[in-house]
């Protein structure tokens, strides 16, 4: 049985492990404040090619979201989220525990756009209804899709004219920077959104995302933040550590493209058959609409998940690839998948 | 420079790191339904012989703490702590920012006795104050002392009378367990609190806190909020494997005991100098009382805190050993405080 | 100008003033302890023919809302209600900022179904997901709409099933049971919803809401809530004393006769003159589709709100009626009503 | 049985009654924009000689509490307060249940010193703790006592230095400025603290406490706050016209040193029966230290509180004084007092 459940199925890339092996025995000062952290704080600034921002490494992607948003907002402001956001349906209500409102957004694709978003704002007008403050957008997104430039371009604005906080949740930022319709580089984004992250977890690491702050007024005090919500690793080393293997050469860059790879090959080879997708995905997840029969056949040697059902006869499956994924496994399934059709 | 700051200075013992290498590529579930996490579980279960209990794995003890008391209250009612406690102090407001009172009670030994806890209990007579409710003891404490088994039984006894729930926080647990002036059983516990957590970070492993759960009506659940507050790591086997390693054999608690013997050496050492210590500890933290002058010459060659001022000549520092502690650094450290206390 | 914004644009009924003036100096207990709050919670149990239920007296709707399902729910669980739902949308995020997601459903009408309520709980199958609990209902709902006993049994069925708490919002739930359509008793209730609260400050009260918890499990400790969250008012006596005159004899009923019937007095008029509604409303809220044409001309005599544009030319009003309303002013604006529609 | 128990066991002064008689049936603006609240904060703007501090009518002391001050901080931050202080005590951990730490200091007489204020912000050094921000001081005292100017400005004084937030709870501020011993206006409050309150509930109203925020960054999107928190009474009215007819002439004033008269009848006649009292109270609190024989006479025929147990034979009580206690029973008391003491 070969998964294609999800990108963490596996432990981390080797250098990772390499990397921690190597330096297990420096004594290093505790929570964040050793010279591994700094140093990947350092590397990934200077990827950036900015100096004025803040990198703070947190264990994973529900932590960072609550974290970072409770952090920027006052009580009665609220994010603005996609319905199919993380922070609105899989993360049991972690932002709402730290007290504040999500709204959520129909949308086609995942996304966000400046009109969703004016529309949130306009229909919250005075203090019997919560202050939208924040919007919240994934890139990659849940559904696959990636935020092209200008749409940031746009949604920015948007933000910037309504004194927003523009948020990207980037727990899957390689996959979608690296996919073959991304027109974003990484330094890009400083410009475009007060902060982001930065995901390991799903792009070879063990575990950390790196968190990005861009803004200056939304830096003060963060620590306490994360200590206060228990994300200050005693060992901040073991964060530390794999974003310098990550960032120290292009092995970050390197991972996701190979996830992507992965994901190419198979869409290509399901496209060729005709098959349907749920939602245009030019990332590392994707989203075919395959028959119930055939899901099953399939079943019997990968494990997927099951997305939604789209009729009787018919449901959209997930496929997802990641650093790991080996090709033969992809071609395997691939040749699996046009004789099992038939 | 060798360092006697904290137990949590190195990575993690090399029987770890070689579990995770020799996994890495296995493909499992993420979120601890991994088969490592089930299996650290059922060890901890067999170890502590008990079928009954809950095992979960968390990142680290303010997480831990912060998830399992806000879990086990209801928003009127309060925990009971040593002022020295680690909630009370240490965890910047993490209890209270989930909506609970600390409630803190001054100790000369940072235990809490049945007495303390009466006397909170008779204090809070009516709804114009929180409702004491959980009872929240570290062992070792964060002063270094231990609790006895008659100790607990007696705690047991008033929270069982009174309706609280006991909690212990186990950060450093295996030097407690290990200490010679121990009397206590990993497998008492079960029968003397509702719940408690055998600290890894703290003992030798990258990060790891295994909570085990004991009074069947705070399990329901528990995963709920272990996800809501960002504990659920989507590679939860990194906890798995380490607990699995530190438990399969007695590495766990060897690790520990090495982390008492260095102690006891420089204890035993200091003793015979006549050094007066701020507490009595049996574990792997010693608190010295050593003057001023003397702090300064050792400061040159070793990192170690300063813990507070006793007087104009002199202040309590804080010496800690871990499973990491090389003999020969202890020795040398023994060498060099008979020399430099000259 | 006369108003039709809302019910709470005048002060109380005359005989509460009444009895705020005999009783003034009397002196008693503080915080709900008075003899007062006593004798309105006897009086309403009473009339439910009910000992077995508890009453606490609260200041308003949001207060009350948000202190009852904060303390019924664990901080996992979530309320599921309409998107029209008053703690949905116009009390600025009272549920969130204690924790809680509010699950938004859409319906036509305002009102929950257990079709409705299965769809959510059968949407939400584990721990990354929030828990749903608490089913939030409002009798009359925010658009005018009442609940039937049969209606109310059948979502009581999909609740008992389903293991969720039924929780009433009655701000307005005078002018439900004494609507013309209705078929509730105040006393089938308590065998209906697992708590509710019968609405003072918008049915003559100057502020006041009853909050009935009918389920033993709920009741525990809920002065401690009300303390925490600021709802013990030192002169407790002033609920009291209001919900006594409105409980002693059928006061409570005949305001909400008189408001229901104010507003079918407009109703019928306005369905004469073939005015079509946005919703179907038999209590004391109408939402008549009007030309902007005709809403200007009638805002120059008359205060109410419009609700929201329904095209170019048209858009939904509302008038409310009250205890307080004067059929002469009535009168007078069904007679503008159909000299200005010309 | 004539009660001197508390400050709040009657109902409001009857002018504050007529007023509310007299406007009943005007037809006002809801949540607090109607015109009798607007000339509240008009007539205390002008009492205050200031029009540059926002004013919001609240229902009660812990409401107004924990509504401000979980507005005014970040979710770090916390509060200082005495360990007598009402927050920290008397209201049910509401300022924890808003996530924030009340960080208490012992006091010999409730007040708070620059010395105390500073020993916490020095003993919290780094994001492991809390942050302290905000300086909680009540006037007067929870035992009575009162600040002079002079220690106001002091408090100022090292709360601009570190950038402390200084807010009183003025619950009792009547009586706290109308005492013989004070050297305090009304008017250098502005000048002295970022907010506090004027107490309406235990001065001669129904309910109601004014809140003024004096520094403009604690001021935007109050609103917000209260509705958040349940605080906007839908009949805002109820609030205006009380906080009106208290200070559109010298209400406040007068009733607040009629209270103050009678507690200073009792205390003169204690004082020459050679009484000790507790702490030394220029207020309308009164905490005389009497044996348990004679505490056990005057039961029988009033009311007040046992404040805590002195010794084997004695006990300090609380004898309270309002703007509703009677001169003649004031005198029965003495004669009573006198007489059951031989």
């Amino acid at each position: 049985m070969y998964s294609f459940k999800n990108d963490y199925g596996e432990g981390a890339h080797p250098r990772i492990l390499n990397a921690l092996m190597e330096t297990n025995l420096v004594q290093e000062d505790g929570y964040g404040e050793d010279s591994f952290s700094k140093n990947a704080s350092e590397l990934i600034k200077a990827k950036l090619g900015r100096n004025d921002v803040d990198v703070h490494l947190l264990s994973g992607g529900t932590q960072t979201n609550l974290i970072a948003i409770s952090a920027f907002l006052r009580p009665h402001e609220a994010a603005i989220a996609a319905t199919t956001g993380h922070i609105a349906t899989h993360e049991t209500g972690a932002i709402e525990a730290t007290g504040h409102k999500v709204i959520t957004v129909e949308t086609a694709d995942g996304k966000l756009t400046p009109d969703l978003v004016k529309a949130v704002a306009d229909g919250h007008t005075d203090e019997h209804m919560v202050k939208p403050k924040l919007v919240y957008i994934s890139n990659s997104t849940e559904i696959g899709s990636i935020y092209s430039k200008k749409e940031l371009q746009d949604l920015r604005g948007v933000c910037e004219s309504r004194g927003f906080i523009l948020f990207m949740d980037g727990a899957r930022l390689g996959s979608a920077l690296c996919s073959e319709e991304n027109d974003l580089n990484l330094e890009d984004l400083p410009g475009l959104v007060d902060a982001f992250y930065i995901g390991g977890t799903k792009n070879g690491a063990l575990l950390g995302e790196a968190l990005v702050i861009c803004r200056e007024r939304l830096k003060d005090d963060f620590r306490y933040h994360m200590k206060q919500k228990g994300a200050l690793l005693a060992k901040g080393r073991l964060l530390g550590i794999q974003f310098q293997e990550l960032f120290r050469d292009g092995l970050f860059f390197e991972l996701a493209e190979h996830a992507n790879r992965m994901a190419g090959l198979i869409r290509n080879a399901l496209e060729k058959e005709d098959t349907r997708f749920l939602t245009h995905s030019p990332s590392n997840q994707l989203f075919p609409i395959l028959s119930n029969k055939l899901i099953a056949e399939l079943q019997k040697k990968y494990a997927f998940l099951i997305w939604e059902k789209v009729d009787e006869h018919s449901s959209a499956v997930r496929f997802v690839t990641s650093w790991a994924t080996k090709e033969e496994a992809v071609n395997e399934l691939i040749e699996d998948f046009k004789r099992m059709k038939l």
